[in-house]
């Protein structure tokens, strides 16, 4: 049986169970406050240009876009998404649950645009009752979308102007930037997203790492108490330096763009693949993610051959699925799943 | 000026004023355990056939929809409502702020329908992720709807087959109730509420009451902590007899239904004269509120003649305003308005 | 049967009533955007000696509570209260219920004070690990406190201190304000009060109102968008000049001090026929309610005679019971009471 | 510089590392979803001797809290807890964060007794203001509690018989169970916990483990939506079978408790060396964490040599400080620390 059905299937990239096996005799202070983390976040800052910034580690993606979106907003305040966003499907409510509506627009490909957010925000003003609805106050993108596709550095500007013409947040999901940032046709840097974002993070659960997800705060002064906000959501991990180590990992030597690089071409070959083979895609993704819609017949056929990630129904007789290739997999396991096709 | 604004523009129905200047002397237990309250609470229960309802006296609609979904609801689940519900706009993020998540389905006239709602649950069922989502438990509907429409009973007896069909408590939010129940057209009872409802109220705030909202929950063992519940929740009125008596009045010689039944046919004169003036309806209601799409121009007449309310745009060149009548309206204020237009 | 068991058994002070009749036929704007509430507003901050005060309505005491606690605080961050402050005892978690933690401190006589205060603090800050506990952020106490005790100003004056050197709100739950500020041996005013506090209320419910709390924010740009956080928190009422004409008509004429000071009057003429049959106190209380130690017996024979209102166990064979005078009592009642016991 | 300052200051037991190696080219179903958790589960389940218990991973010990009341207790309700309990105290207001209140009694050693609940429920039952307050609907204890300390099998079931008669569900935090399992004079078993509890987690974290706690649930009817709830509480991680991993070799060929009783007799070395060098105890624990009194010039001189953890103040001139010893405690470190002072 092949295995394509997501980018976190393995445990952890080998250099990182490598480091694992190297710190182990060592002893560190506990809840982050430790020397790998310290050289993960100064790693990180760096790259982004933002010596300055607050690097502080998670262990997941929804339990982050919680906790930033709740360190940031106050009660009556929303959180604009598109609605394919994460936060509004597939965390089982965990933003509501810390009390902020999820306000939705139509998406783009998974994308929101400048000119949504521009017009959404106009209406709110014109609402001659809008002292009775949720206050928009921030923008959630993800990049690469839900949908695997992917925002162009002058969208992310036109969208940074927008939200600073109406007084809203901008925060980037990045749980697979990495596929982002090496995807073909991507003009977008960690320096850019420190630019724009008023808070970022860059995903380690999806590319390579074993869980860990680095939030960015560009301006220190943004989040005075964030530690303690962190502990009080249940999201600090006593045995930080073990985020701290493997971001210290992925941020050495360009493994986690290696790592990203390597898996969006072996996504490249399944698309050249299955284009080939007369497989309608579902949407032209240029990340580790390739969205397939077959029929069920073809569905089964799949069944025999490889895993794959459930995405969502198409039409009566049609499913959309997911390939999702990760540093994991090998140039052979794609063959020879196009072989067996 | 004329006063078509809104149909809570004026104190209270002259019967309650009385009510109070007759109870003046008198002195009540607090927190709703008075005997006004238990008077109110036995009339309400008797008309709705269920002498064993639990009926508790909250102060407005916001809060009776925050206090009754977050009694009902566990935090991942969710409830759906119309698009255009108010509980989806008009509340400020009231039920998100208590942690549940509103699911939205789009309107028909301000309605829901019975398909709509297996097609959701049908739907999520199929969702392999369902897991991973807010988990629906609640339909929440309004009558009459935001936008004046009524539900026929036939279509509330299919909501609540459906309801039963997945698992789903059904609520309705009767802001409005009693012009629903006396509009033309109408053939549901207090009856068929309290026999298809697991909770619904009885508007008093906009039916002639200075504040207050009668809570009946048919199936006294469904919520057995209610009291503590509203309490915790900052909706318990110290003088709750103050509400008790209201409703008390409200409910003896038919008051609800006669001040409801003034309304609409004030309302319905006023919508024969628009009808006849030429005046385009944003939708056909038959309750006390009546919507028109109006040029800026006709706005700016309007404005120099009545008040009225605000709805929402309709497009480059107009907006929809409302007119409501209330126990207070008088015909000869509606022909007024009609001659100066 | 004699009625001293609290202070809002009344529907409500006749020149309320009164002025509920006066306006009956008049037209309003709703929440609390209407002539009433902004006259009161007025009439309130000129008091207070700040006439850019924002002054808005709520309807009760743990509602206030909730929603001025909740406005002022982050999710981290706790208030500061006496063991047996209201928001610690008797709002069933309406506090915790929107996230924030009550730190207690042991009561002298229902009040806090600044060197309890300050200790708590140090210590606070001496704790190496503060980063994982609730942040102290705000000093709640209320006047009087639930023992019936005032402060004095110069107390007031050091908790501020204490409070600026800590950088802690100070909001005072002023449910029974009018009592305390009429009390013998009082030297507080409004005006202190406005000085001294980040947030008061004016309590009206038990003060003579049918319902309703004057919320007194000095400084009109601490809380931006009260106004929806009140309508979030489901605590914006329809008809908000009801709230706003019983503020105006207590306003007007001094009226809230001289129902205060009336019914301490009769409460003191309570004390003394108390102490002269040798009753013995819980509490020395100079403010309309007085604290009795009683028997079983005493209990009994109290109860064929007037209702009281239960306080707390106080030994195996003693209970702490209630007697409290409003503005409905009469002098002639007091008098039958001493004289039936 | 030794370092005897917590039991989580190496990264993971080697077993576990050497785990990891071993599963690092397979592939798992992510969200716990895995073989490697289901074995873990039926491990420990069968332990517990309660083969049908849910047995569900989390990552720490806040979080697990968190996430463990919020499931089981309904807003109005709250959990009874020692003043010195983790929840009370260290967890930044994590448990009203999900709007519960801590309702704390005071501790005996760390502990509470069944005696002691019992009068908090009397006290409770004969309020008649009850409904006004928080209903009590939890006992939350801790075993080792917070001062090292342990309850015996009688105590636990004198407890769980007072939960019986007062309607309480008894949870019991296990960060650091594996110690007080194994402590001299323990006589309680996973057996017995599984009996008493209604749900318990047995600590990893603290020892031995990289990161999880395993949340036990002997009733598998009692949570139905669990899974969806932790999802919601940012609690979910992806790949879920790095600590099912962890958990199934801790409970392979007894090494949770080898773990825990190495501890435990290197933390008897410490105290019996302390003891013999006149030190003076805060509290007599038999677990692996000992608890000095000490003077500023003892912890400068313990500062030279090794580390500690920070406990509390103590008096003006004394601290308390910890000694913790975990797997990684090698015995002639023990004795370097004590000749060294």
């Amino acid at each position: 049986m092949l295995h394509f059905n997501s980018d976190y299937m393995e445990t952890a990239h080998p250099a990182i169970l490598r480091r694992f096996a190297e710190i182990a005799s060592e002893q560190f202070s506990g809840y982050g406050l430790d020397r790998c983390s310290a050289s993960a976040a100064e790693k990180i800052a760096a790259l982004c240009g933002k010596p300055d910034a607050v690097v502080k580690f998670l262990c997941g993606g929804t339990q982050t876009n919680a906790v930033v979106i709740d360190a940031l907003l106050r009660g009556y305040e929303g959180v604009i998404a598109a609605e394919s966003g994460h936060i509004a499907t597939h965390e089982a409510g965990a933003i509501e649950g810390r009390g902020h509506k999820v306000l939705t627009l139509p998406e783009n490909e998974g994308r929101l645009n400048a000119e949504q957010i521009r017009a959404y925000m106009e209406s709110f003003l014109r609402d001659e009752n809008r002292d009775h609805v949720v206050q928009p106050k921030m923008v959630y993108i993800s990049n690469p979308t839900e949908s695997g596709t992917i925002y162009k550095k002058a969208e992310l500007a036109e969208i940074r102007r927008v939200c600073d013409a109406y007084g809203l947040y901008l925060y980037v999901d990045g749980a697979r930037l990495g596929y982002g940032l090496t995807a073909a046709g991507n003009d977008v840097t960690l320096k850019d997203l420190a630019s724009f974002c008023d808070v970022f993070y860059i995903g380690g659960t999806k590319v390579g790492a074993m869980c860990g997800e680095a939030v960015v705060i560009p301006d220190p002064a943004l989040l005075p108490r964030f530690f303690t906000h962190i502990k009080r959501s249940g999201a600090l991990l006593a045995k930080g330096w073990v985020l701290g180590a493997q971001f210290d990992t992925l941020f050495t030597d360009d493994l986690y763009f290696k790592i990203a690089r390597h898996a969006n071409e072996m996504a490249a070959l399944l698309k050249e693949g299955f284009r080939e083979k007369g497989f309608r895609f579902y949407i032209d993704s240029p990340t580790n993610q390739q969205f397939l819609i077959v029929s069920a017949a073809e569905r089964e056929r799949f069944d025999e051959i490889t895993t794959y990630g459930y995405w969502c129904p198409y039409d009566e007789d049609h499913t959309v699925i997911r390939f999702a290739a990760s540093w994991a997999t090998r140039e052979e396991d794609v063959k020879e799943l196009l072989r067996l096709i």
